[in-house]
């Protein structure tokens, strides 16, 4: 399984799809030259390399049939329960069967209802099916997708910039740079892992953002977010957002449930509000914010625009409190990633069940 | 010098003297059993324990004396150059001559103009004397004592206790915790080595704090900083700063360069400013502070009393700037000890100088 989450990791962490890996393994005498895992050998690797591709259990298998490779009565270990559906691709519950794989060993139960039933489907066919192995590392790898499915929209991400004083401009609204180059290009490596990035019409309107994801060099990456402009102002026609980037989208409206409800109709899995304050308090006043970003600068402002509005905090005991991961340090800024405290559900325990 | 400077750190960080340790080193057939350092034995060690009590040199000369160790022709291992004055008590110099030392090593050298002159009376005794040797961790150490005789002030560390967003206290005014305990046990561990606490009138009305620094088990640490109050307004007669802890003293100024005068000619090295946001404001437009502890605690508040008040910053450009060193996590919190980025002396570099 450690493989195989290995190999799920390859994948791209943006896409509407899961990130999946899958070995197959066969006893030592069916197999080429493939390395020994405990008893088994293995036979061929798969993962999912981003959506409209193979998922990872038929591309381990056409990996398979490709080096003329014999899977029957083979194991299949994956790190994500063989949908049942045919969507972009054929189920691959059925693909299993219908090569004589004997035993799948699985990390993460499906939790999408369309997609759900590959280990059910497959025990009808008389496949010995385990599911929950290496479960809690599986759940780790698929997060943020996890969280999507579950919600039934994206997986929100908060990031703030601040001075140590909460300020994210000056007092003229000038705000390059609080942080620093570091923290920047670190910022850049989240926007290239998630759907897409979503901004108010007032910082549109206040800073120009391109909202692209940059390389360290300035240049493009690979694979651009979508870019979301939430409120009814104009995006300008010279604005940078209309350069080279992501699709623009704009969304007018001020109603949050709606502009999830809009981009996870588009299979945006991971949103990354990016501010200003209006659109950060807005998320965060209905409950929408499911990881804090902050990068905290060691500098103080005293006046200027703060990171966010009024929350509805009246006193100290109603305070949004969050959950913090360790502080890493960016050049002389300090990056605080947390979740915020509150009555959600509890990670699934990791389980075993066989049969 | 290494086990001179722990012996040094053996005495208190508060007080107004340095902290200071002494080793005496002698050929191996001339001391008793005390461990070999190179080719020389240590015949004895002092270390200055607080004011009031013997410096180093003379703690070790009459440890020295009290084992009846003959330290004729020995080498004294010092931390700060030996003082040349006779004030609480006589002046080391003359007492390692009068003793026969014949050679004396020092890592910094004393910035007092009161008390310096003490390797040359040295020298013009007839004794060897290298000063420079493990400056750099001397200077470490004696930072704070320093930094306040060579401003003739004493050293600033302002502490600021902050919500992600950079607030000190909710919209009713509470704020009782934002920190956790973990981090106010910290804060109360940097109390127990400063020589004062101050606060502003408006803290203490709103506040009512004790400004005592206290152990995990919430009792009074043996050591109670100097209470200051600054501003006009009277400290109400029920005021926890009235009970048990440190003396007050109520400087009725707005004026932080006379606060600071005030608190020098009391011997004051180490200053503490906790708040609130008006007495911060105060010491960081005057460019008074000199080290600034933050706690940041990953809470949101929108809105409520901000950490500092109009800095005079306009535009990003005129920002307060500090270097962070490495941050600490403490429990959620994260602290981050910062200095100013501004035009400071650089440090002495560490050499060594010889006749």
């Amino acid at each position: 399984m450690d493989r195989a989450l290995e190999l799920a990791r390859r994948g791209p962490a943006f896409g509407p799809n899961p990130r999946v890996g899958c070995v197959l393994l066969g006893a030592p005498d069916r197999g080429l030259t493939g390395p020994v895992d405990g008893d088994l050998r293995v036979l061929a690797e798969g993962w999912h390399e981003g959506a409209g591709t193979a998922h990872a259990e038929a591309a381990a298998l056409a990996s398979a049939f490709g080096a003329g490779v014999d899977v029957r009565g083979a194991t299949a270990v994956v790190t994500l329960e063989p949908c049942n559906h045919t969507g972009r691709t054929g189920p691959c519950a059925q693909a299993l069967l219908d090569a004589g794989i004997a035993r799948v060993v699985v990390a993460v139960p499906d939790p999408n209802p369309q997609a759900a039933g590959g280990a059910e489907h497959l025990r009808t066919g008389g496949v010995d099916v385990a599911v929950g192995v290496g479960q809690a590392q599986g759940r780790a790898l698929l997060q943020h997708w996890l969280a999507a499915v579950d919600r039934a929209r994206p997986f929100v991400t908060l990031k703030l910039a601040v001075s140590i004083d909460g300020r994210i401009a000056a007092a003229d609204g000038s705000s390059r740079w609080i942080t620093s180059e570091v923290a920047r290009q670190h910022a850049h490596g989240l926007r290239a892992e998630v759907d897409a990035i979503a901004v108010g019409t007032g910082t549109v309107a206040a800073d120009d953002p391109s909202l692209t994801a940059r390389n360290a060099a300035g240049g493009l990456t690979g694979h651009q977010p979508l870019r979301v402009v939430v409120g009814h102002r104009e995006v300008p026609a010279g604005a940078r957002l209309r350069g080279p980037g992501g699709e623009l989208v704009h969304l007018r409206t001020h109603d949050v449930a709606a502009v999830l409800a809009a981009l996870h109709e588009r299979e945006v899995r991971h949103l990354l509000v990016e501010g200003g304050p209006m659109l950060a308090t807005a998320f965060l006043r209905g409950g929408f914010v499911d990881e804090l970003y902050t990068y905290v600068a060691p500098v103080l402002l005293g006046t200027g625009l703060t990171a966010v509005g009024d929350l509805g905090v009246g006193s100290i005991g109603e305070a949004l409190r969050f959950v913090p991961r360790e502080p890493v340090p960016l050049g002389p800024d300090v990056l605080i990633v947390s979740t915020p405290v509150r009555a959600s559900r509890a990670p699934a325990t990791t389980t075993e069940e066989s049969r």
